[in-house]
């Protein structure tokens, strides 16, 4: 069975040597000293390992199981889930007013990250949960905040999201779920919503659904959606729970993966709703939280990966198997380890330079949106904004092909479920798909983001990147392994950002053809920006005389990798980009 | 349901149009006219759409389950298996003297692609059988020839392969499997073997399984391998069967896919065996047909790849959802359908391009294979042999890379069982694993056959796409949007092949840590090439007054899309060679 221990070391890198954290001025940030962060790392690595990865291969072969409208979670998941309420964990960056424990956002990312990669569909219960929360928290009226805030909180009830109906997922002003008012102020909904992750389970006393519906007088499209409070167990005026609310699972999916949480069917019989936010600007007030809920999902994907890497190199130093090309390693055994071979190696610098960059690069979009929320930044916020889709899509790409690259290194005994690796690879699947399919990200990065505000969040990117190279010229030990393929890159990337506005206004279709392109250009110079400033930090620390030289010599060799293997695809995306709208628009719709 | 239908037309562009079967003089093409070979895709197209698609699905659900030691394969399966003998379709390529249709394999090639898009699960019991065949024909006595072949290729009884052990697959001098030579003749096999595909079941009389295992006197590692013929039923002298051999079935693996074959633990507990080939020679037996069981798996992987991307067509198709940015395609419904979306285009194009392009790599391998062996051409043999790591390695990475672009075509829906493109996914997963790993056949290319027979045949390669690339030299309709290309990632794979030349004595490692880099370099390179021999073709047939003026334009324009889009990867493949052993080698083993 796979096993998983949380990279804490590496976490504590990113915040303390590379994002600073304490020296922000972000407001909360003063108690992010380095031994309450590696206290609290402790504690969550301790749950991820102890209650939450054995759970993860059980949650996957049982999976979730439905009769009489009634969803099991697998056996052990009540547990588990209790533990993590009775920690905290489940309130650790909500409101202190709600019972929250106000911790800066980049810390719970850095506890998501262990969570999600010890058991990815058993974290979702609770992190649907805190999306819901923050919506209410941002858009409710005092009552409704104090009516469901602090049982969401603690998770005593979870919460949805009800986006998706059978024909429409990405283009939602199809949406038919109505919301008819009545005299006291509520509305009935009625509808079918599909994909609802965690829609129907046995972890919780009550679910607070999120629906989105259409209430009458707000025109086509998405222009007449408002955001509805529906909860499945009605709440009385004092609190306690009242009568079952006409909301119902139809079924659960079955999945490529994540069995271990319940993806329902959700039918609204003229369920009692209530309006969250303002009429007919539910998708405003459902996407409020957008930023924070792509960077969650881009976080899945490395962290699925992350696991899968480190089972990967468990099995890569125990498989004995062929001799090293330049003389056995393992002479008294009858054949070295995997890991002497230079295919395998490749196989595992791929998946630990990604892995590493994509933390670094999530905690600092989390230490953005920080920053934008306690410090109101609004220049951060714009910068995390723009990154979300890279973020979302480049992470949740890359990190399938993570897992995918670690179930390789066990042969054929990846491919047999019994050793955990499939799992991990048909669980990262989803988070290429869910919450805005890849495709739609890079629209969004490039129909909607570049241009954002004149451009102005993009150019703040490249001279972000163009000051730190300017800053660190004169380092010679970072120069040729760091500093040089950056520069490429960045300019690749601003070659390919030129291209489209020379064509995208007289040629849509030339820049959408490029976005795919473009978004993983952009994931690889965030990347290489994020490992230019490892190496650096590397650097730094090892001259102030850090006694761990293992570490950070460690840290510096993968940066070199990633920045001499992984970089030069910025040139062939350019190149595709550069290839224009032609090659791809060519044929006919008959053609296919 | 997803749906299968043969791309029969586009098979007879690659047999006529490209590779021009008939002119090519090799022994027994006289038969391949158009007609006749139309007649024939037309049959198996029939086959594979009616009888093999519809229990694809079944298959994966349903999956083989063992009671009681008996394995017995989904419903339908049976029927369906029957029907293929029927039809004469197990024997198509196999030699007349033993019941075969003595077809040419480039012809078998293009019906077993089809079987394989219907259900590869299903199809793999008919072709491991053929894969025994092989090899009994190449090495048996005459007498074990009319003992086994007529059965197998009416495949009344099936066959297996037998390599792996629970700890070596890749490593086979590792081996335990005993083989103990008897007083009359035969030997007594005991050990155990693992992933045996298709190694117990119920759609046959009985099971030749052909067994490595170590006789007495042959000397360390893989020296002392040994190859036997152990049948699940003895066969008695006038050809009836007998006791049952001492061949038992442990369990059956839980895989990630192909969940309608059975893949296997074998026990052999003193089972009789007989030596096939000589004694000791048992590596080299084995892997007589590797080229063609390669170039299979290869096929594998495109294979699913179509029957993924025919349904994400059929779903782009169909699917309304959004507006095409140039203005509504479907301004009466309430969206376009997502075909319109240039991104969605970017999918389906990388898929055709890869598909078709893939396809004629495939059938030009089956072709250098008949040529090889029908005409004894030894420079056929050597170049089939030099790309058939190339044929595995790069079109089943791809093959999978293109399942899983056709899954995500279809939204969230394509992680929904129901919807059949996760189970694409999962079975083109195996081809990246089996036949030896993807990695293994990295080393292979570069480790074994680069420098083959002094490196004659990477040099004949060469010498054939510069002679191409000379001879059109004058076409400027070919020029820029195929030649151009081709030259530019022949040079890089030249520069790929100077580069291990220059350093691969002095730092193995150097070659090593780039040859997975190289496998996928050279197989862009020959789809390349095969794009430019069909963009020649399209044209010429266009020129030449062809009525079908729409395949021919669409094959241009599929062909230029490969060279714009995908060629350029060929640089990044450089680049990441050219970067040597040094970023990948950098770490100690205890630093992961």
């Amino acid at each position: 069975m796979p096993s998983y221990i949380a990279p804490t070391k590496d976490m504590q890198f990113v915040l303390h040597d590379v994002l600073k954290v304490t020296e922000t001025g972000v407001p909360g940030y003063d108690d992010l000293e380095r031994d309450f962060t590696e206290a609290v790392l402790d504690a969550a690595g301790k749950v991820s390992t102890e209650v939450l990865a054995p759970l993860n291969v059980v949650g996957d072969q049982v999976g979730c199981v439905m009769e009489n409208g009634v969803v099991r979670t697998p056996e052990g998941f009540k547990a588990a889930f209790a533990a993590m309420k009775d920690g905290g964990w489940t309130a650790l960056d909500c409101d202190p007013e709600y019972g929250g424990q106000g911790m800066p956002y980049v810390l719970a990312t850095a506890v998501g990250e262990m969570f999600v990669s010890a058991n990815m569909a058993f974290n979702m219960y609770q992190g649907l949960t805190h999306g819901a929360y923050s919506a209410i928290h941002a858009h409710g009226t005092a009552e409704q905040k104090q009516t469901y805030l602090p049982k969401m909180v603690s998770c005593d009830w979870t919460g949805t999201m009800n986006l998706t109906e059978p024909h429409c997922g990405t283009d939602l002003g199809m949406m038919r779920t109505k919301a008819e008012p009545q005299d006291d102020g509520s509305y009935k909904i009625t509808g079918q919503k599909i994909f609802i992750s965690a829609g129907e389970h046995d972890l919780a006393e009550n679910i607070i659904h999120l629906v989105l519906a259409k209430a009458p007088g707000g025109g086509e499209g998405t222009k007449g959606i408002s955001l509805f409070i529906v909860p499945k167990v009605l709440v009385n005026d004092d609190g306690s729970l009242g009568a079952r609310n006409a909301v119902s699972c139809g079924k659960i999916e079955e999945k490529m993966g994540i069995h271990g949480n319940s993806t329902c069917v959700m039918n609204y019989d003229g369920a009692t709703g209530w309006l969250l936010g303002d009429l007919h600007k539910g998708m405003r007030a459902m996407f409020t939280m957008m930023n924070e809920a792509r960077l969650g999902v881009g976080l899945q994907g490395y962290a699925v990966g992350e696991a899968a890497y480190q089972n990967a190199v468990i099995y890569a130093k125990d498989r004995l198997q062929g001799r090293a090309v330049t003389g056995a390693e393992n002479p008294s055994g009858p054949a070295d380890p995997l890991i002497v071979h230079p295919d395998i190696r490749r196989m595992l610098m791929d998946q630990k330079s990604f892995l590493e960059g994509a933390r670094a690069f999530t905690f600092w979009g989390a230490h953005l949106i920080d920053r934008s929320r306690r410090a109101d930044d609004a220049a951060a916020e714009g910068l995390v904004s723009l990154m979300t889709p890279v973020l979302k899509g480049f992470l949740t790409d890359k990190g399938f092909e993570t897992a995918i690259t670690a179930q390789q290194v066990y042969g054929g005994h990846g491919y047999i479920e019994e050793w955990g690796m499939s799992q991990f690879a048909r669980d990262a699947r989803i988070a290429m798909i869910y919450e805005g399919a890849n495709g739609i990200q890079a629209l969004d990065l490039v129909g909607r983001k570049l241009a954002q505000d004149g451009g102005k969040h993009v150019m703040a990117f490249f001279e972000m990147v163009k000051s730190f190279l300017k800053e660190n010229e004169g380092d010679a030990a970072l120069k040729e392994g760091f500093l040089d393929p950056l520069k490429a890159a960045s300019k690749d990337l601003q070659s390919a950002a030129m291209f489209f506005m020379q064509n995208g206004m007289k040629t849509p279709n030339a820049a959408l053809a490029g976005s795919y392109d473009f978004m993983h250009l952009f994931g690889h110079v965030c990347l290489g920006f994020m490992w230019a400033r490892m190496g650096k930090a590397a650097m730094a620390a090892l001259e102030a005389g850090a006694s761990d030289t293992a570490f950070y010599e460690t840290k510096i060799a993968t940066g070199r990798y990633y920045m001499a293997r992984q970089l030069p695809m910025t040139a062939t995306h350019l190149a595709r980009i550069q290839s224009g709208a032609d090659p791809v628009m060519a044929l006919p719709a008959e053609a296919f």
